[in-house]
């Protein structure tokens, strides 16, 4: 998850997030849009073969990013940001706006595990006032893939 | 699109059509969960090595068909029905029920081609009278894919 | 509920429905624009002081029907059907199309009592097989409004 | 909006606002639950007669809060946070949690004003981050009706 309108810092993380993603041969779910992290992290996947899935929030596939494999259409504007959510096994959050600050909290609220990457020490200080479990805020790449395997390995347990 | 309780006859042709959809390289969309056509379809598109992809109305994937690739879990309750269409590019009812009746008009709603195999003359008698575009109710499962075939060629088209 | 485009006879009957629905001192609830039955139930209702809901498909309150008291903006598109019945104790259909045939059928799905006015033979025919409980069918605003009355006492029992 | 597990500070607080609102003739809307901020505002409206609208997540009035007037009964889950903001000109939080956090972020993605009351320093630092309008963050009741009359004057005159 991350901004439609999106730094060059965070467009290459989402890249490089959505290859190593891809290379764990786990299916990379974005808000399907051609712009931004969604879009970058998409492309990234694509790169190495990953399967890619894009929730829009619009009626159509117009706007749908290139690099996604399944678009679902949902019509539900920013309502569909609660899918987003609930279909993800861990969320990555890869820099923020008021969209993607509304998935983090919908995540919290759902229970999902969330990762932030990229994102400003006042975001990391309020969102973690948000929930018991401690978000992860690991640094790079092979750092974000170890935790997502901590958690996946925790949830295999549970 | 079908019912979860649905007759011997509706679960056959459901897979042989899911398994169809597959050997023709399309992406199967169904309800997701594990009973009745959606089932069945998602297991017939697996029994020919397809993508499958499950649209649930529930906040988690209990329930999910163990045919289903890619789950898409929205807590949205029968409100899901509207995504399932607006996803497809061709909807094919096999069997008629609540559910089913409400995804075929919300699909002729939002002007996708509709397709029904196994309903009632009543259904077929209804249904035509809320769209422009006739429905299709081919003959059997080979007859059905030559339909989507027009329909895509159509849409290629336009 | 009822369509956007609707004959002369639909505008009556939905006008003089949401009169008497106010005059028994129920709340209506309508989808809200300012077309076709939605707008003349509102209407109705207005001219007898009652209290008009409207839940709109739209992510603004653009083409609100200016008989609606209280809007609710989804922004939902067709999604929204499933909140008009469930947020409705007895759902009367007048006029049928798409929407309205998707919300006759998701009222039935959620168990909701439905009454159909002014509508095909055929509607009567397919509608009437997707649920145990009868469809009623009453004729003029007085029986209906007598049903209701028998559907909410009957509910106040169980 | 606001959480369901509030302190009293917060019920009191959203009390005196429903009831403030109420007075100024405005139509109170909450999240409709039985619970926290959502019921103690509502209640607060009903003591000055005010009229009270609430968006339930659930498919069913089980959980509603007895002080409202007109339930919309969504089965969206979280997704019908969306709703609540889209429906409302001016979103008040009273305290924070992730449900509140995500009403507040989409508030700001869908431009709707907000005002922040009984939060945290890490809220609003954060929260401000995320829209270039400047929440507001007022002093006591008094203050915050004042605050919403400014809004919507800004409105009525754009």
């Amino acid at each position: 998850m991350g901004p439609a309108v999106a730094t060059k810092a965070q467009v290459d993380t989402a890249y490089q997030l959505g290859r190593a993603i891809a290379q764990e041969g786990w299916v990379l779910l974005t808000g399907g849009r051609n712009v931004g992290v969604m879009d970058a992290a998409c492309r990234g996947a694509k790169s190495a073969n990953g399967l890619t899935v894009g929730i829009l929030p619009t009626e159509t596939v117009d706007g749908l990013s290139s690099a996604v494999d399944v678009p679902i259409v949902t019509g539900l504007g920013s309502a569909r940001n609660n899918l987003n959510v609930l279909s993800s096994q861990v969320v990555v959050a890869c820099g923020m706006g008021a969209g993607t600050a509304s998935e983090v909290a919908l995540a919290l609220k759902a229970k999902r595990p969330v990762i932030l990457l990229e994102v400003s020490q006042e975001a990391k200080a309020f969102l973690q006032t948000l929930s018991d479990r401690a978000l992860a805020c690991p640094e790079g790449i092979e750092s974000t893939i170890r935790q997502i395997h901590q958690i996946l390995n925790n949830d295999d347990k549970s």
